[in-house]
């Protein structure tokens, strides 16, 4: 996967949070991811797929971040993942992954989304079977932080 | 996502891990999940995705099932789930999945592939944000069981 396809995902992660959560984001440095545990408490995952490029994208908050941006979100008080914040990482990974599917599909990469599946836990052993390097950032808010990682694969290119 | 779809899914299932582990798969009574629990000790994660209809499929083995499956395959005698194993469960899902859709896209239902994850861990919770149903098909064989979930749907329709 291009680095500079890292771009739209960063974008799309600012704006969604900003925007539906009014909770500050601040980018880190991006790198690629070598270990296969998911980094926060609860994860959100979304297929992409088209002809010529697959791939996936994983949201990972842990629970400091993922608790203010959903009370912040729905007016809640939370103080644990339950099944409602949990569905919220859905509805989040939907929509950073729409928003970064614009830009991408305009960039020339033609694929559809699956529908998100959320995981509950820490250090969840998750491979992505792909011979794509796994680009990831890591985002910072007042409240914790949290993690997205995302690759695309050219179907056609044997590597 | 109608019942009646999950039928390439079971067809693959079988065929694939009959022809390329010479197991012999028996499936037994299709049902809807209501749980967000991994059934078995490792799993791989699939989404589909296109214009009219997305979703996942799940695989899940208990540890029995996937080393006597792998092992057949590869001709090796595994006794826990180390990597080989769990890169074995992505392959297998890529294959089962890309096999479901051929027949699927026959019957109209237009979608391509993501790339596979695999999931190591039991009762892992992971919740597919659907408001389709989720289809599941549990299967025996000599060495122990495993599990198929799939579910598309309409992205269209509102439900």
């Amino acid at each position: 996967m291009d680095v500079k396809l890292i771009n739209p995902f960063l974008i799309a992660t600012k704006n969604v949070v900003e925007m539906m959560a009014s909770v500050q984001v601040n980018a880190g440095q991006p790198g690629i991811k070598t270990d296969n545990r998911t980094r926060g408490e609860v994860s959100g995952l979304i297929g992409m797929a088209g002809e010529q490029v697959s791939g996936n994208m994983l949201l990972s908050f842990d629970q400091g971040s993922i608790l203010g941006i959903v009370n912040n979100m729905l007016g809640e008080a939370f103080t644990s993942i339950n099944d409602e914040v949990a569905d919220a990482v859905g509805e989040l990974t939907n929509m950073i992954s729409g928003n970064a599917k614009i830009e991408l599909n305009k960039a020339g990469y033609e694929f559809e989304m699956s529908l998100p599946v959320t995981i509950v836990g820490k250090n969840v052993e998750i491979s992505q079977m792909s011979r794509a390097p796994i680009l990831t950032i890591p985002f910072e808010t007042e409240h914790g932080k949290f993690f997205i990682e995302a690759h695309l694969e050219n179907k056609n290119k044997k590597s």
